[in-house]
């Protein structure tokens, strides 16, 4: 591969945290994440080089949407997600001392720390040039982490780093990650600024904003194409989508921590919003939350074939991988 | 680590065969991989660096014990298992081309290659290096390989190589393995020549032969020590145990392909004899035989932890991947 490139596969952050002041790790209004001062987390997003498009405010929720992907920031655990040459991990111990200093947050509850194989490692930067870096870096920060590696690691595949410990915060949140690949041309054109003259445009257009309706919207289209949005749900859900729409390393990902029971009807409406070659979707949940049999039975789609399917059963979560490949026309 | 060190973790090669000469690649008699001449077999092992320490038969399966575990060989395919600094990986082609030569199979219908994480990497030849190096050698010899990670990969871990296709041969087969390490030394005494004088006696005293009661059983105790086994049942079953007794790297792997409604009360009998620290056991079957998830319930063993739970649904087969250790007393 020669000439302009862009890496779109995110390198994904979050941490939960607790305290030992009081009973149970339970949070008190003073530990809460979104008393750090907005300059200070710009500063930790500058060192990850980052910066901040735009920002907003929920009752549960404080919303960055960046040159670079996302940050989310609720009272007990925050994500950051970046993508491009990003080095996103070297926010991690600036946002322990933070969490320490204006939060009280002296447990670090879990991590997840996780990513798709990059197209192109050669091009990142230290610790990103290898997950074998990554999580030497990690393992250097907490104890008891733990890597996984689903999918087949001499074609596609996604890195997890873990704590292997029973949290003492919530346990009841759950994630799903759409990963997409050799994206629709004609889909991706609207994330051109050629096609398209402002991001509220492109989030008609594609149908972003009718896929959860109550959605408080952040949308950026940056020049001369691509596109990040973040969207506020009641209750401290989220979801977040980004686009990188060039056709020789076209690369889509949505996530939310919306309610499992959607995400059947969800993966179903992203994949005809953006109609992938390839996408993996992982699914994080609390072990009583989801039905893993069920999942295995659900999640197919008719122009898809699944090629690869895996389930890890971490401490208090579930984990189920799945990469689909679409059926040749 | 300094001085005297063995790996007794294996690399274990199983290649199944058909052949496109007849309908639906159903193997006739001159389909048979026991047709390739012993010398010839001999020569292969050469190049791998083992030799054959006891040869036997019985009407299904040729059984070698060999100075670095175990080989078996049925109609349409063959196991190999090796230890120490054995080139396991250079016996591929040459069997792809005997099968090819003297039994007319011309279709390798799948392959298995697995090995737990070394505990001394540095001291494999090439292409055992890494796991990396693994799979380029085998992706240099055959299309559509999937290579995978299960467990933890800054921990324990174990790794697979497989083809991703539809087999036109049998699918009905199912493999139990348990690997072992920090096993209990006093349970390990038995396999040092200093303690025991016959391999039928380390047999006995372990009670390796009450374990299917009948086997026809093929042993060898090595000098000083260290113990290897192969057991021949009806119907082409079989089962295997190697030993590396040594406290500062002790190693116990057994393996059989009996039926999976008797896995849970091997493993129990497995772990008393042996008492591991900490085992993984691996769990291969056809995606109708095994029920997953009677599977996740099954399987707790009263002294131990289950650390890992992995399921990979691969296009055949399932894969249960566990790891266990030991409650501290």
């Amino acid at each position: 591969m020669t000439g302009h490139f862009f890496e779109g596969a995110e390198k994904l952050l979050e941490i939960w945290f607790a305290t030992s002041e009081n009973e149970l790790g339970k949070a008190t209004t003073h530990n809460d994440l979104r008393n750090i001062p907005r300059d200070i987390i710009e500063e930790v997003l500058s060192l990850v080089n980052c910066k901040v498009l735009k920002y907003a405010q929920s009752a549960t929720t404080d919303t960055y949407v960046l040159s670079e992907s996302s940050m989310f920031v609720f009272q007990t655990h925050f994500i950051l997600k970046t993508c491009g040459e990003t080095t996103l991990l070297h926010a991690v111990q600036p946002m322990l001392d933070l969490a320490r200093d204006y939060c009280g947050f002296d447990i670090v509850d879990q991590i997840f720390y996780s990513r798709r194989k990059f197209l192109r490692p050669e091009l990142q930067k230290a610790p990103h040039t290898s997950f074998e870096h990554e999580v030497a870096y990690l393992d250097s920060i907490f104890e008891g982490g733990s890597a996984y590696v689903l999918g087949r690691t001499n074609v596609d595949c996604w890195y997890l780093y873990t704590l292997d410990k029973t949290c003492v915060g919530t346990k009841s949140d759950q994630t799903l990650e759409i990963i997409m690949t050799d994206l629709d041309p004609e889909k991706m054109k609207i994330f051109y600024q050629e096609y398209t003259s402002s991001a509220a445009e492109a989030t008609k257009k594609a149908g972003i904003d009718k896929l959860f309706p109550n959605a408080k919207i952040f949308d950026y289209l940056f020049d001369p194409c691509g596109y990040s949005m973040n969207g506020l749900l009641p209750d401290g859900h989220y979801f977040t989508i980004h686009i990188t729409p060039e056709p020789e390393f076209s690369y889509v990902s949505f996530e939310t921590n919306a309610s499992y029971s959607q995400y059947q009807e969800l993966t179903r409406k992203i994949l005809q919003m953006f109609n992938p070659g390839k996408f993996t979707t992982t699914i994080f949940g609390g072990t009583a939350a989801t039905s893993l049999d069920g999942q295995r039975k659900l999640f197919h789609f008719s122009d898809y074939g699944r090629v690869d399917h895996q389930i890890v059963c971490l401490v208090d979560h579930d984990l189920i991988y799945s990469y689909y490949k679409k059926h040749p026309s």
